[in-house]
């Protein structure tokens, strides 16, 4: 089984030096992601060499517009989704397969249940139960673990910044990110927080933190002031604000008031070109190792 | 299905009012857990009555010396377990199973295999994958929640204290105790941190602490004053220390040095009488709760 170490990139040797200037280095989530998607390729092409032809599969299935892949139409079925998603699990050319959600169909449909019918073997988004419960409680080693948080992880590692021991704080508690980033944090060996829209003191509890890890869904929510001096900024956030001096008349912000944090944290993450290009890019290495498994196991 | 607020005690009216003194008010796990066995037999006479003959089932299953109920003999494979298991699972009579860890075999028996082979609706201690992603993930409704984090959740609420906005603190991350009960006071609203082996500042951590929940199996670890002051203090630890004074040469502890920390807390449980007899009365309720849901699949 592959290691939470093996996750762990090519490139820490050019990880960032330790900033000595008062503004805060950028974590920049392009130039790292296109690091692990190169290696990735590699990885990929040695699989192929070793099984003839052999490539990882991803299956995305969408209910809706906009869809890729699998695309169902809105008038689908619970039992239809369900339906396609066994057929995926069965498929052996297939090594993950992610829901679209949410399920914009004109049905009724069980989100948990659909979520949970993927195989855990294949559920490269780490959202069934079975995976949750192995992160949360744990055991890392076998488990799917939920792109964005991974994404997350990936970049405070390239800081350099040591996880074990440093008080972490966790905006939001969503299963997509708050939640399993508390868990990827706390087996890093961090104390962590987990704060959410019922904390009555947050900028308080974000001046604790060496590592700052925000999924609240705000505009700019985290002022720079709040931050503690030389903190590891990470902003999950993607929000639309109003912007009169662009063409389209908005623009793109994180849930960090960037401008302001970055005067006071030794890293920041830019939103956009931060955590998103990381997490396409840990999608892409879920099912990377999920292809690596299969292959162990026909090794077996 | 059963919401957790089913799960709150009938006594809420007779919860301890406020101290006024500066000694904690001792919340007495005997006097609670009496109180929710009454409660229990009585819905269990209800089913009986509306069923007739019904009663709740549960199984303990446990591998090596001082066993009850379903004994194996120390000399046990993994596939003896398994099929012991399984044959469980499949028994419509018994609505809990809960394996007896460690598994004391002679042969290997991998744990985490065989604690996810009993099926997730029997799982009365909480325990498997999948019922710990529900919880990780603030799914509470339909999964079992592990007996002690179960146990303190009451015993906290007995004092009256408010969950939501406050916060908690607990030491310790083991499946059993520390993180279901980490992820039972996030999902009950307070902001908690966890703390651990490698937290460095744990008495500047407990201080913070409106709740704090200790399972971290060092006797008399936390020290009073580090606590504070009208904080609610829950101590799952049960440790033997020396003690020349009695008969039997020792004594049991918890993990908080109890005189002190009974200075300044607000509300703390004793050990032993505090969370221990709760503990028993959670898996009774557990396996209550199951065969409910039982009963309302047969309705359907």
């Amino acid at each position: 089984m592959l290691s939470l170490a093996a996750h762990s990139l090519c490139v820490r040797a050019t990880g960032y030096q330790q900033s000595l200037r008062s503004i805060a280095t950028v974590i920049s989530g392009n130039k790292t992601s296109k690091i692990v998607r190169e290696r990735l390729k590699k990885e990929v092409e040695k699989m192929a060499s070793q099984f003839s032809g052999f490539r990882p599969g991803l299956v995305v299935l969408q209910v809706g517009i906009e869809a890729k892949h699998i695309r169902l139409p809105n008038t689908t079925t619970q039992d239809e989704v369900l339906h396609s998603i066994m057929s995926v699990n069965e498929n052996a050319c297939v090594h993950g397969l992610i829901v679209q959600l949410p399920l914009d169909s004109a049905n009724c449909i069980d989100t948990e249940l659909v979520t949970n019918a993927v195989s855990s073997q294949k559920d490269v988004d780490g959202l069934s139960c079975i995976n949750a419960g192995k992160l949360s409680r744990g055991d890392l080693n076998d488990c799917f673990i939920p792109c964005t948080p991974n994404a997350c992880m990936e970049l405070i590692r390239q800081t350099g910044v040591f996880v074990a021991g440093k008080h972490a704080v966790v905006i939001g508690r969503s299963k997509i990110v708050g939640a399993p980033m508390h868990d990827l944090l706390l087996w890093n060996h961090a104390t962590v927080t987990t704060c959410h829209s019922k904390t009555p003191d947050l900028p308080e509890q974000v001046g604790r933190a060496d590592i700052l890890v925000v999924g609240a869904g705000r505009a700019e929510m985290v002022r720079g002031e709040w931050v503690k001096e030389g903190a590891v900024v990470i902003d999950c956030g993607i929000n639309h604000v109003p912007d009169e001096t662009r063409p389209s008349g908005k623009r793109v912000v994180g849930d960090v008031h960037y401008s302001s944090a970055s005067q006071r944290a030794g890293y920041i993450t830019p939103v956009p070109g931060g955590v998103g290009p990381m997490t396409v890019a840990m999608l892409m290495e879920n099912t990377v190792q999920s292809a690596q498994r299969f292959l162990l196991k026909l090794r077996r």
